[in-house]
């Protein structure tokens, strides 16, 4: 891990952007990676998912160790390669930050997240493939509740502190302390840390280990961005410098 | 990982502060961060737990690797995020240690140790209700003997002499170091490597895989702080140059 | 969101060579490395899947579990000593990338393929000798139709989109991104992602966990070229700086 | 794929030091450092090796996880933060070849080795403790034959050529890339890749899930020294620049 550059920590603008400089890549380019990477990120998740259910015996902790191992592992090269194109996003979420601090348009943003929802169900697809299963599916995992909501909401809020925190410190790490915070997040949230709406409505449409039936959907995501939205109140003065 | 930074290496003083520089953030900001890291570490700790044990059909075993792969990879998260604000310590201690070098105020270190313990316990709280358990309980899981408190006494020196070691010569590396040594301690010691006094308290709140019984905890918090105190001892004269 | 290096960023040339300089090294010891790589690379995979099937009581999670931490870790090891000495291909289909661009004559090219294919041969044979088994062996695990020869696709364009995206962005971390792309496509893919033709060859030589019968590895080898060349094609235009 | 550091690829020495500058750390310091870091590392070991037994309910690739887990993150912790204090050899193996090599005095080397074995019988008595069985043990476990003793000649061979690959390339990575690399070897040979006489030495005094019966030690330190020595005849010829 790179030392935290001192030229951030002492001279940078009290409230710098979260976005590295993304210039030499148009809209075109950006969208593009953002639909891949998501696409990639959504056949990582479900199809480790399958994986683990298909060989784990019925265990549901070794099937979640190697669906958490192939997601922490798959997303910081995700992150890696993409980052420097799109910013990585591949969550709306994540997006919306950008767009409330105004360092991406509203048009821009909109269509980051269309190209993620499309890449998330094309993922979803590409891993029903690969596992010769209907391409097409409805999940039946029900995950309701208000303890379910505050998982998402923990998780969410956990996702954008360290996506923030990372990006001021040390963005350098931020893929891979993006990887290793969605490692711990399957675990320690009793939701398995969706955290991310256009992962969880391309979840919605696999009904296997890391589904989640449709009507579970809208409170996930309600609570995904609610967390977001609180991780950006909060680390926003959290990491303000004093005048 | 970053190569030595030779001039620490050869032309630091002979025994130089283990604090990185925090000027930019005030007491108000740092105290938060004590807070919310601790908060955070605890909800992994114990919310891992909780899912290790719910999924694993009660092979304690499989359950433990969550347990360690989510605490784990969340410290390092947790560290590189809240180190240039506070410290990161999250544990008294980390604290003691830094006020017995007289690098933190009597008066400061205090109120570090009041906001970890406030934070580790509304972290086990969030845990609970993550996993819609009772928010309050008291664990029964008695953890005592003298292999215990041996085992904890060996766990604070290991990782005092990590944090040490590693501010002394890769500073920049201290969060993984500190993710992969509690990774690594969670196994090697019987009592699975508490390590932290605040942590400690908190945990006797939480009547899950995680928990320790109030009965146990005296014990492990004196353990913890000898073995903190041997590590100075040690460290302090291993690494000290020669004239 | 890794942060981008400006000066590669900005002023490199628009579609930098992959190939990092490896001039100090000549064809001799380039070839050398690449058998040796790809030798231990095999005595890995073959050796840590007769490990793991042996040590996990019939469940084939756990197995696959320790394959993919022996297989991830020790990619990572020997792309990074091998790296600056032969650019560490030890897959056929990354040679021929590097072929197709012209960065690696057809015929020094045709050199790595054999050493890749004679070293992953013996790589085979080692691993049988350390668990004593026989030396020669057929596999006759068959991993036949659509969705393998998919799934084998799909891992072969990532693992060409992961390097060539680290080393465009980020070639410092090109070991620790191949090893984390193939740990996660371990478990992602339906077929655990052999990814490499040599790789695909040898494994058919063994009858334990890692094997393939040698009527499956036809398809499998098509579907990876397949793969990384769609690959190259798809994150040539991606990378490419626009006017 | 990793990236040389030109500096060095171009401008060192055709066969430089293996070992970084250690001079302000006195022969007393570098010998308490070699004895405390085996200490730590037989802890490690042999403590996470019975934590793995008793707790997996007779699945050895569980406990084995669990045990390849803390001795990897182990080694990672252990050699960064002793490194630049003694070399962080740990392991007669590794000392003897910088001996041969003429880094280390033929008196110094001894005197690592006696404090290498001191410390490793230390820790093997404080993994004992941690988890109260007796101190003094011998073990039962047989460990006999070629493929045995084959397996630790390569993982010893493995071993010596990611040391001196790591210093020759990427000193600053020597900590992961060992860890890394024994993470993989305790799967990938049959022995699980003990690789260091004063290792094997102190496991033959406990009888648990880590040790190896005092009749089957001299055949794997044979095989060990062996497998170091080809190593240091192979690389030597490898990473030599030629003229």
């Amino acid at each position: 891990m790179a030392e935290p550059r001192p030229e951030r920590l002492q001279a940078g603008p009290a409230d710098a952007s979260l976005e590295p400089p993304l210039q030499p890549f148009g809209p075109g380019r950006r969208l593009a990676a953002e639909a891949l990477g998501t696409a990639l990120l959504l056949a990582i998740v479900i199809g480790s998912g399958i994986m683990g259910e298909r060989l784990a015996g019925g265990n549901a902790a070794i099937a979640l160790l190697g669906n958490t191992l192939a997601t922490g592992a798959g997303l910081v090269v995700l992150i890696s390669i993409f980052g420097p194109v799109s910013g990585a996003h591949f969550n709306p979420a994540v997006t919306l930050i950008f767009a409330v601090r105004r360092e991406l348009s509203a048009r821009l943003a909109l269509a980051y997240v269309a190209a993620q929802v499309t890449g998330a169900v094309l993922g979803v697809f590409a891993a029903h493939a690969m596992f010769a299963g209907p391409i097409l599916q409805i999940s039946t995992k029900l995950r309701d509740g208000p303890a379910q909501a505050f998982s998402e909401a923990v998780a969410a809020f956990g996702l954008v502190a360290t996506i923030r925190g990372a990006l001021r410190f040390r963005p350098d790490v931020t893929p891979m302390a993006v990887g290793l915070y969605i490692t711990s997040a399957y675990w320690f949230t009793a939701s398995t840390a969706f955290a991310n709406p256009a992962v969880t409505l391309a979840r919605s449409l696999s009904d296997t280990f890391a589904g989640i039936a449709p009507s579970s959907a809208p409170a996930f995501i309600a609570a995904q961005l609610a967390g977001a939205l609180a991780a950006v109140a909060v680390m926003g003065w959290l990491l303000r410098r004093e005048a």
